[in-house]
Parts: C-alpha cells; sequence; structure tokens
C-alpha cells in the first residue's frame, strides 16, 4: 500500500534486446510498474495510486521518454492486474503508437512468476523475520526444495496460492480482509491521511487497551485450552462496553433495556438506578487514543490472515509460505504478526517467508512473460 | 448480544428436586442466567451486560426471592464462563448464605454439553437458514448420526470445537474477530449506542458503497479463478481512496508522495498538478452512511467467521457445524452470510445450523452438571 513512488536498482540482465519493455500491475489500491533501462542491467520498480490512473499514464510516458529515447513502436507494454482490464481502451488509446499492441496477462499467474524469480534468481530478496529473532536472509535457491509453496498475497484482499511446481499453481482461497479494510476502516475511524501516519501510530499504541484479553474474562490465565491471560479473546472488544460508560448523559442503556424487557424485567430494571448512577459516576471513563485503535486492527487482520494462510497451508499440506503484497511495506509489527501466527497455529511446523519487492510480484511476472499472445482473464 | 433480558418459557423436566438450581454462564461482554422455576417444568433465560454485573447479581436475589421463597440453603449455583472466575468471590460473598458453595465448570465443556442437550433433547430448537430457502427446522436427534460436529461459538469472541462423541471434544482453534470486534468498531464509526440500532442499519445498508467489488477492479468477472464481478474483493476497499477524493484542502496525497519520493519521481510530482485539480473537483464526492457501513462490516466480520469455519471442518473432516453465541441473535443477514460462506466454500459438502437458544449452550450446560465438585479451569 506504499503511497509513494520508490526507486530501486537491482541487477537485472535483460531478455529482449529487440525491445524495451514496461510492466504494469494494476491493482484495485495501486499500480505497479517494472521496467529495466535499455543497457542498465537493472530494474526499477514504482508505484502510483490506482485512482491516479491519469498520474500512472503520464509516468508511463515519462519513462519511455526518458529511458527509450522516447521511442515508441520499440517500447512494449506488458500488463496484468484487474486494472489491465479495467482500464484496457484508456491504455490503448494512450499508448497506441507502440509497435504491438499492449498484451494483458492473468494476474495469479504472473504473481508465481515474479516469486518464483525472486526465489530462484535473486540473492538477498527473501528474508525471515521476528521480533525476538530479527531478520535472516535467504540465500536464492536454485533447486526445487522450496515445493509445494503457499503465497499469500496481500493486496486491497487478500489471494492465496499454492504452488506445486514451477507453473503449476491454483487459487485454494482469500480473504476480503486485506489492505484495503485495515486502511479503509482506520481512515474512517481515526482521520488518517496517509498511511504513514496510521503504520507510525499503529507502532507507538497499545492494543490492550481496545483490546479484551483472555485476562479481561477470566481474571487470569485459561490454562485448560492453553490461552494465557495475555492472549486476545477478542479485538475491540473492550470498546462497546467502554463507550457506555463514557456517556454521560441518562443512560441510554436503560432505555435499550426498557424497550424490549419483560414486565418482570420492568420491575427488575426500576431497582438500584440511583445506586447504578453512582457507580457509573466512579468508572474510569477513558476515551480511545489513534495508535490504540491502529495498532489493534493492525493485529486483527494480520493474525487474521496468518491463522488463515496457516490453515490453508494445514489443508494443502505445505510448509513454507510466502507473503507478498503491498500491504506489508516492510512493516516490522506487521511481519512479526504474520510470523507470529504462522509459528503459533503450526506448532513451528510451518514458516513465514518475506519478500524486499514485496509489492511487485505481478508486474515482476508479467515484465518476464516472452510470449506475444493475449492471455485473457 | 443481546442487551434485553428475555424470558422464553421452555419444558423442561427438573433433574434435581432438593434443590433449586440457577445457572449461570458469565462471558466478556454478556452475563447470561436459565433456570426452572420450581415445579414449573419450564425454562427461563436472562441475560444482562458483564459490565453491570451489580444488577447481574440482584437479578439472582430476585431470581431466588421470587422462584424459591427467597429460601437460600437449598438454592444451588452452577457457574461457567470467565466470568465464574473472575467474579468467583464477588458471588461467593454474595450468595454465602447458600447451603453450598457455587461450583465452577468449564466453558468449553458447558457449551458441548448444553448444545447436545439442545440437539437430543428439544425439538423445534435446531434450524437451517438460508435467504432462498428460509427457515428448515430440524426434528430432534436421538442417535449417534450427528457426531462428528463443529461447534463455532460467536461471542466477544469465537470458538471453535470438534466434538466426536458425546464428552469427547477438543476446542481446535477460535478467532479473536467476534461479536466484540463487530460491535466494537462499529459503534466507534457511527456513534451507534445499542446494539439494536446497528443491527437495524445493517439491514438497510448497501456494502457495496464501501466494499470494493472485483467488478470495481476488473470492471468484469475474473472468470479464470471463479470471481464473479459482483465478488467482495476488499472490505472496506473503497474507503480510503474515496475519503481522499473528499477532501478539498491541497492534496494531502501530493504531500504524502513527496515526503518520500526520489529526485526523479519528484519531477514527475510536479507535472500535471493542475489538471490533477481539476479532475479531484469533478470525482463524485460521496461521504459514507452509517447503514453501508454497518452491513459491510457485518458481512465481513460473518464471512470471516464462515471460512474460518469450514477450513477448520475441512481439516477436522467434519460436516456439520452448528452455530451459537450471543453474536447471531437470530437477526437473518448475519445466518444467512454463515450459512452461505459454508455452502460456498464446501461447494454444498457442508452444512450449517443454528440454534433458537444460541446464547445459553453455557449455562444451559452448567445446568445440566449435576456433580458438585469443582471442575477448574
Amino acid at each position: 500500500m506504499s503511497p509513494s513512488i520508490k526507486e530501486i536498482e537491482y541487477d537485472f540482465p535483460s531478455r529482449d534486446q529487440e525491445h524495451f519493455t514496461i510492466a504494469v500491475d494494476i491493482g484495485g489500491s495501486l499500480a505497479k510498474v517494472v521496467y529495466s533501462p535499455r543497457g542498465s542491467g537493472k530494474l526499477r520498480f514504482k508505484t502510483v495510486e490506482t485512482e491516479k490512473i491519469d498520474k500512472f499514464v503520464q509516468l508511463l510516458h515519462r519513462i519511455i521518454a526518458k529511458h527509450n529515447g522516447g521511442s515508441y513502436t520499440d517500447t512494449r507494454i506488458v500488463a496484468t492486474g484487474g486494472g489491465a482490464f479495467k482500464f484496457q481502451q484508456l491504455l490503448d488509446s494512450e499508448f497506441s503508437l507502440l509497435g504491438q499492441p499492449i498484451v494483458q496477462f492473468d494476474e495469479m499467474a504472473c504473481l508465481i512468476k515474479g516469486l518464483d524469480f525472486f526465489i530462484h534468481e535473486i540473492d538477498n530478496e527473501i528474508f525471515t523475520y521476528n521480533d525476538s529473532e530479527g531478520f535472516d536472509t535467504v540465500p536464492k535457491n536454485n533447486d526445487s526444495s522450496v515445493y509445494p509453496y503457499m503465497l499469500v498475497n496481500i493486496g486491497s484482499g487478500v489471494s492465496i496460492l499454492k504452488v506445486s511446481q514451477p507453473n503449476d499453481f491454483v487459487r485454494v482461497g482469500g480473504s476480503s480482509l486485506g489492505g484495503g479494510t485495515l486502511w479503509g476502516l482506520l481512515s474512517l475511524i481515526t482521520g488518517a491521511k496517509t498511511y504513514d501516519q496510521m503504520l507510525e501510530w499503529a507502532q507507538a499504541g497499545d492494543n490492550t487497551n481496545v483490546d479484551m484479553l483472555v485476562g479481561d474474562i477470566y481474571g487470569t490465565d485459561y490454562n485448560k485450552i492453553g490461552l494465557k491471560s495475555s492472549s486476545i479473546a477478542s479485538s475491540f472488544g473492550k470498546v462497546f462496553q467502554d463507550r457506555r460508560k463514557i456517556d454521560k448523559k441518562k443512560p441510554y442503556v436503560e432505555e435499550a433495556l426498557n424497550g424490549t424487557s419483560t414486565s418482570e424485567s420492568d420491575s427488575e430494571d426500576s431497582l438500584d438506578q440511583a445506586q447504578e448512577m453512582r457507580r457509573k459516576s466512579t468508572d474510569v471513563t477513558h476515551d480511545f487514543n489513534n495508535e490504540d485503535i491502529c495498532k489493534s486492527l493492525l493485529y486483527a487482520v494480520s493474525n487474521n490472515i496468518g491463522q488463515i494462510a496457516y490453515l490453508q497451508a494445514n489443508i494443502h499440506n505445505v510448509q513454507n509460505i510466502y507473503f507478498g503484497g503491498s500491504y506489508i511495506r516492510g512493516h516490522l509489527t506487521t511481519m512479526n504478526t504474520l510470523s507470529y501466527a504462522i509459528n503459533f497455529w503450526s506448532q513451528g511446523s510451518k514458516k513465514a517467508f518475506f519478500l524486499k519487492h514485496e509489492g511487485y510480484l505481478g508486474a515482476m511476472g508479467a515484465l518476464l512473460h516472452t510470449t506475444s499472445g493475449n492471455q485473457l482473464i
């Protein structure tokens, strides 16, 4: 979900000497582009918000101007992601001077092609991370020991793919609770206007002010089923009840109760109202701060994706789980939460991996496609 | 999550003639009580918010006064749920006149005991529901064909249990994304002060105003992986980008971009700002309404629970999935979403069941315990 236009250099021997190739991956929230400036032996990665598609188009024009001398006839654009189809007409009309039409490739195939490339051909790309052990770089893997593996691609939503062999993959599932959900809800609640603001808040927050822990319910651990006092029983579980305490007006809870109560409970309600009001006034009436809210929802979404990934990996008997997509953005808390979830649920039998260029799997895969035929959705 | 004190009558032959037994299940958000007035052959169910534990205690005193002539020595209180432990001292001191100490039972064991009772002994309790086929009542089941089954208990958080035989169960998983999450987030966003308000809004809402659909990304279906244009790709995925459009000030998106952009991208950013501003001013700048937000989050949480339930049922090779807990509250959209998720993910091979007394499994199970020994957590 990076809002920035990034530029990263990378060793990349050009595979198509005839054409200057630009690969784009237009997702629900972000449009990504990967290209290798002629003769540079490097890869460059950039991102623009999909809603600013005009800006993205201008970026592509400038890339052609700067890196291919403005020559359109020997420029090739390959495209993937939903936006490659949604914006097909716009792209075709903007780049009608290309020597060949823009080719669309299937998103899932591109993700896997890109990931396979990063795993097998690029050193220092794949790594593991958790807060206690820190980073550990995984060397590039030239044999087939990595198969089968799973890709959990977290963009606006989540796609989960099982890869059995090179070019042999299936999308086994997904979730609508992804990056778009986290940022959408947080922007509604906190009013934050940038991704970085929300991540910064999440880093500083304390989720236990809004989450209901096992200890909040039990007063202690729940040993019989292995739940520690500090485990999150209900994300945001403290909010609804605390909000009612905060309100200083005639308690609406009473109104709600009376609205649906039976005659017996009416008489029960009529008791102790004065005592109830006294008790309320002595309650700690804290509000909720943005930091705690951001931390809690980041935990909730990341934990949830981690759990679903584990369950799918269990069903499909896969040990290695790669997390890609622009949701992660190298954010330590996010990666630690995903790693922790995989380790916790699998009791250490499965492992989470991350990528330095996590958001560019699809664009990278499109760049590597050398066929010219359209692969329609 | 019912805020109301409900009273429902039920056929129930008393099992302990010596004592008047009151069973309580004190959860993270709600405290439930089940009892059978002496000689009535009926069961009564009531709920109070756990935060109003004093009110709950008063309710128990009044039940003893009204239904056992105020006699404490032959009244028996059995308790389960985390609050049975958290509030143990309070309960012991409030009910020190009882002829025997309050007994605590394990929450999971009570849930299963209660569910088994409802399945096997009560007619018209279990039912199926989806919007197209409506309600279908399941007769009580006196044989063992129901095993193995799964219970997905949705309270503040979610617990998932596999039941292989009577009294042979294991908690296989859970989720922190439960009722507390839905209501906590919705109360933060919408300011709603009652459950009923939020459910009413959810009923009236249109989630497609806030959710990003496959069609919003692709402009069409994504047939290759079987995703329809109308499928939810990202819950709340439209919010973050639309919020940026709404803001009329100097676009903060630009600030964010400039803050982390490279020198090349700076020059790219400097172009087209005037054009960009013109485009912004012609965007449809709609805000988000509470109805749509409530519907979207109800879908998101219910879908997510349904998917996790399916994955667990798949791993544990279970066909019948019972949904219990106070989250459901007989709400049609919730039940339809859970049913749909199970049917969709299992391709019709697994089935969702609901209960009329969904929130009272734990209290019911505690009432049925006839041992007097403490079963500690």
